[in-house]
């Protein structure tokens, strides 16, 4: 063993404070880290099962859904992407992924991998895929579900999922959709929109750290669960039984990541106490006002059309003969700034800027355009210094929503 | 929607103090609560990386290893056991699993649910498997693990581990073993007994809250990793990506849990301070002086042979005509300690005292035992007022070790 590495865990950590502005995590206000560090009580514990069933009320209110199945999954985002694939293929299954980015191909990667067989529609990576194209795509299977990422968090496209109910329903397929980066940012309406299945995370727009994925599954999809021929492969993530510990039943499955637990319903408070609508304006004026400041520094966005924008995850093309790298890294070292670069063919191409949760308001906003524009000319990039915030600043004089 | 119910979410986290003595989770320290709500930093922060490689070594010492492929997965105990199974197995495989009680019983649905062919070797509830009933089962058979669970944290049985070493090795398969409940109470040795895979869980003796599952992969099992014939099931514990994130590539494959990750820091870092053998010595002591008390109160151990009784669940039967839950219900309400009760076929007959980590000492075996006898005295079971503690304070009183 390496002995003079072991040393060095004998040291106790030196965490910097960073300002996270990237495709997450983001930022966690003070009340939901002392909800964290509470102490930690039984999984079976009375007193804990009820903070169960309110964690649940809680995100009920938050993705705009009555399912009785709503509940945090006990891992990551990728864990709830996971859960609710394979719980609703069988081997041979047909299932239906919009592909637009890393996080709808690692969804197909995911039907693959349980036997099912894929319908890949791919759409350019800058743009929203088209209903027209996905439902004559689908023309003549017959999948069981439809599964689309709402905010690609890979290149910041926000799909609108209105037209897309229609489309699956045709098909007759289950919706799933991925609202890791959208829930709390962005309008979500699982029951208006007749969403089957959606999964998130706790670390983007939620506000939480992250290790949690909240999960919420519609009657159809439910019914679904009840009628497989076989199990689920994975007995972790196995909805059938993991719903048995949150409903009425009560029966121990696996114990649940407690702490992390208490962060969570301390951060759907605070996101409550906010109100919904009020949270998308303080996302969309952020993001708007974001946008101008980038378009003033003479950036340009990686998405054209802004209707089909993330308020979110907000990604800007890295001009000709600036080093990615070298400008995320000056951020980090001189601002303690974190944003995000690009994942897969985007590597090098463009920064994710993220405005979740705590980082959507008009401060982080200019704080980022400030040092971004004092790092570029620091690098040689021609700037017209303090072009950036004043023109952020123009939208974010005007009142939200 | 329920209105009425939802306006309880709205009120902040009340969350009792209890004294953890059941199968886990146990008590954390404060230097663990502190280490919790650090600042969240990104998953690729250098800051971070840093902190993954210090918790890697750590747990290379607490698992007694040089294997590289060492870390901790992203969910609690049970995603451990799921990836230690289902990375090693392709469909149509041999696996064998040695079953006492319910955790061994949770592996092999795990394997039947991958695809393998499950060699199920039962023993009774109260002992330990026979090495040479084992190598019984297993003659004429090849499987490509033989799993077993070191201390089964449904029955308190601890299992001898070395002689298995051998049978494993004359069958050709991967040892894989469950360290949930004895990692860091009893002596585990990866290296030592040529275990070629062990998982366990932070909530029980590592003293962390719950949340995520240490795995080590010695070099056999890492081989069968990269020469799979086929990706494993699972893409969130696929561990040969995972450990792409953990090793030099630092390839992003999901978000870390930061926060949890903080914490499993410390708590290694206050076991360390320890030192492993000071650590097995007091929880040694500690479980003696609870079984001497327990017998002193006219109670019978589940686990006959003292040789195989783990140190971390104790076992204890209920006595005829005691009622289980009124007797736990009682020492929570009234003492705010929490123990567990049985599981399965155990359901009613026993209870599981935990003695893990924190609670593995003279203080909280002498509070467990006043409490014990008071509620027991209280339902008007006939026991000697005191002669338990005085019982347990002559083990006490020798020094551990």
């Amino acid at each position: 063993m390496e002995n003079n590495k072991m040393s060095t865990s004998n040291v106790s950590l030196q965490i910097p404070k960073r300002l996270l502005m990237g495709p997450g995590p983001t930022e966690v206000d003070p009340r939901v880290y002392r909800a964290l560090s509470l102490p930690v009580i039984g999984h079976m514990d009375p007193c804990f099962l009820q903070v169960l069933d309110q964690v649940q009320e809680q995100l009920r209110q938050v993705f705009r859904t009555r399912n009785a199945v709503t509940f945090p999954i006990a891992g990551t985002g990728s864990a709830g992407m996971e859960a609710a694939i394979i719980n609703f293929l069988e081997p041979g299954d047909e299932a239906a992924v919009i592909v637009g980015g890393v996080f709808a191909a690692r969804m197909c990667e995911i039907v693959e991998r349980c036997g099912g067989k894929l319908i890949r529609i791919e759409h350019p990576l800058a743009e929203a895929a088209d209903p027209d194209q996905v439902r004559s795509a689908l023309s003549g299977k017959s999948p069981k579900l439809l599964a689309v990422v709402h905010s690609e968090t890979s290149t910041g496209v926000c799909q609108p999922l209105e037209p897309l109910r229609q489309v699956a329903q045709e098909a007759g397929a289950l919706l799933v959709v991925d609202t890791v980066s959208s829930l709390g940012g962005v309008p979500v309406e699982v029951d208006g929109w007749g969403i089957d299945v959606s999964y998130s995370g706790t670390q983007k727009c939620l506000g939480c750290p992250p290790g949690l994925a909240p999960i919420t599954v519609g009657e159809r999809a439910t019914e679904l669960l009840r009628k497989r021929r076989r199990p689920v492969q994975s007995w972790y993530l196995d909805l059938s039984m993991v719903e048995k510990y949150w409903g009425k039943e009560r029966r121990y499955h696996h114990t649940a990541p407690v702490n992390m637990m208490y962060a969570l319903h301390e951060a759907l408070r605070l996101l409550l106490e906010e109100g919904l609508e009020a949270g998308w304006a303080r996302h969309r004026q952020s993001h708007e006002a974001l946008v101008r400041g980038l378009e003033a520094l003479g950036l340009k966005m990686f998405v054209p059309d802004p209707a089909v924008r993330a308020w979110t995850v907000n990604t800007v093309c890295v001009p000709d003969g600036v080093d990615d790298a070298r400008v995320r890294g000056r951020l980090l070292e001189q601002f303690n700034i974190e944003i995000g670069g690009g994942l897969a063919e985007l590597k090098g191409r463009l920064w994710r800027i993220g405005l979740m949760g705590q980082t959507a308001n008009a401060s982080c906003v200019l704080m980022l355009l400030n040092a971004l524009e004092s790092v570029l000319v620091e690098i040689g990039y021609r700037a017209q210094r303090g072009a950036a915030v004043a023109a952020a600043q123009e939208v974010l004089a005007s009142p939200a929503g």
